[in-house]
């Protein structure tokens, strides 16, 4: 279960953490300014970083130096504020609201948006050139194909391809299961990965990890259908019931909210699982299942 | 001057180098199809292929493995197409027309333009982290490194935003060559360069090769403006007279077609001396200087 331990140690990291942000991210007086202060509106005061926690969790599990996870966790959380800000747009979602502010197309236009996005993506592959995140630069450029991977057309952009193709069509349950693999799935299995190979760990240790990021990633889908079903916008900080209104196939519209909490809870343990052999050392990455599952907003 | 021989070297490097994008590019039966199938639209059959062909022509002058020029020369062509899927869409120039073919979402539609244009810049990540270019894993990363500060919010993306900002203003000359030095100019310097580091070469040999690229970087959009003033939009495969409609400031507006046609001309004699050290070894790039400074399209 969560500790108020746990609490205290995900405050501290998130503040930590928008430091790093803050620092990495080009500064709002450094040409072309509109931009930059627009890249800086898309990332920071933002979101649970739900993909930078589990990055750390990892990496304190492999005993890893923590500047280096604070750059690979940048770089995971890069890429997702990226996807955040396309997927907003009005050719995509067409959302006006994103973790309780206007969207970036909303608050300075579309094309400033699709460059925000475009450079968002550009800085985090820049970021993992420029910091050494391994003692081997092999092992260095693994990671880096690993995020790009994860990205890509067979990644998370594929992902919402897919997105995109299901409106309006009736997935079976593998279909749904597919589409959030990509969607949601491979960037925070990456995080978790990229975050423990900035440490010691053995092929089997990743393929355990793989699994747990597998299950919490898709648990974390389920959750929040469940929660854009119940919850309204005022919680959520970003336009509830979207979903559904755009006739999107969710866990929810397919399952129920019963069995997909069901589904959830499966997932959840199934993550537990996966961690078995790693004992107390994975004691922030079980709070973090817990967080995800347990989650309100 | 141009040769016969130059011609055919351009039009056997531009059909291997075709094949070399169909390789590389997501093949369009894998899932999802119709993103892969408008990855595939938006890069084939297209354009002059200029970038590469300045990356094989460094790649010669320094003895490089043509297969890892290849990767170069493909990574950064998929950088140059996937902002100009972007730079296409209706909220930036809305451009229906590009290489002689509807744009990508014309073709397609917004959203999966959006998508193409993201994974194609991930896909041109995800090459430099599959292959091996140089001998160095070291000198590999300062190469991705390369291409990533050529293309963001301070290399390309951030030259597109100056663009954005100079609609309906009066720009000042250097300002005007500010705008382009990032939005072309960069990612010609990486093409350029990045085939040169597929081989030996000094560090003083690559800052003569920087400054050539710079030069015919600029040359390459001076002539751009002035063929754009000049040409129909038959010829040129492109919507013609678009930036002058769009009020957006040009060589030509700023300079007329007479001095435009005199700025690329000296333009083209700076390239060919920053050559001068190379001797016969750099006939390629002079060819390609010619080449772009004489075209008319």
């Amino acid at each position: 279960m969560m500790t108020a331990d746990f609490s205290a140690w995900a405050a501290e990291r998130q503040a930590a953490f928008e430091e790093v942000l803050r620092r990495v991210l080009p500064q709002p007086e450094v040409s072309p300014q509109r931009l930059h202060q627009a890249m800086r509106y898309a990332v920071l005061e933002g979101g649970k970083r739900v993909r930078p926690l589990l990055a750390f969790a990892a990496g304190e599990l492999t005993g890893a130096d923590i500047a280096r996870v604070d750059i690979v966790a940048a770089s995971v959380e890069l890429i997702h504020a990226y996807s955040l800000v396309h997927d907003d747009m009005p050719c995509m979602d067409d959302d006006v609201l994103r973790r309780g502010k206007p969207t970036c197309h909303v608050q300075y236009d579309e094309a400033t948006a699709l460059l925000v996005g475009d450079s968002l993506q550009t800085l985090a592959f820049q970021l993992l050139t420029e910091h050494r995140l391994s003692d081997g630069p092999q092992q260095q450029m693994a990671m880096i194909r690993l995020l790009a991977s994860a990205s890509g057309s067979r990644g998370m952009a594929g992902g919402q391809a897919i997105d995109l193709d299901s409106v309006g069509k009736s997935l079976t349950l593998p279909e749904l299961e597919n589409m959030h693999i990509h969607k949601t799935g491979a960037l925070i299995r990456a995080a978790v990965l990229l975050g423990a190979q900035c440490g010691a760990v053995s092929p089997v240790q990743l393929a355990c990890l793989d699994h747990y990021a597998k299950c919490v990633g898709l648990a974390f889908q389920v959750v929040d259908d469940v929660l854009d079903a119940e919850a309204d916008t005022a919680t959520l900080g970003k336009t509830a019931g979207k979903d559904a209104d755009n006739d999107k196939p969710t866990y929810v519209t397919l399952l129920g909210v019963t069995a997909a909490r069901e589904m959830a809870n499966n997932l959840h343990r199934e993550a537990l699982e996966s961690l078995a052999e790693f004992g107390d050392a994975a004691q922030r990455l079980r709070e973090l299942a817990d967080f995800i599952v347990l989650r309100k907003f």
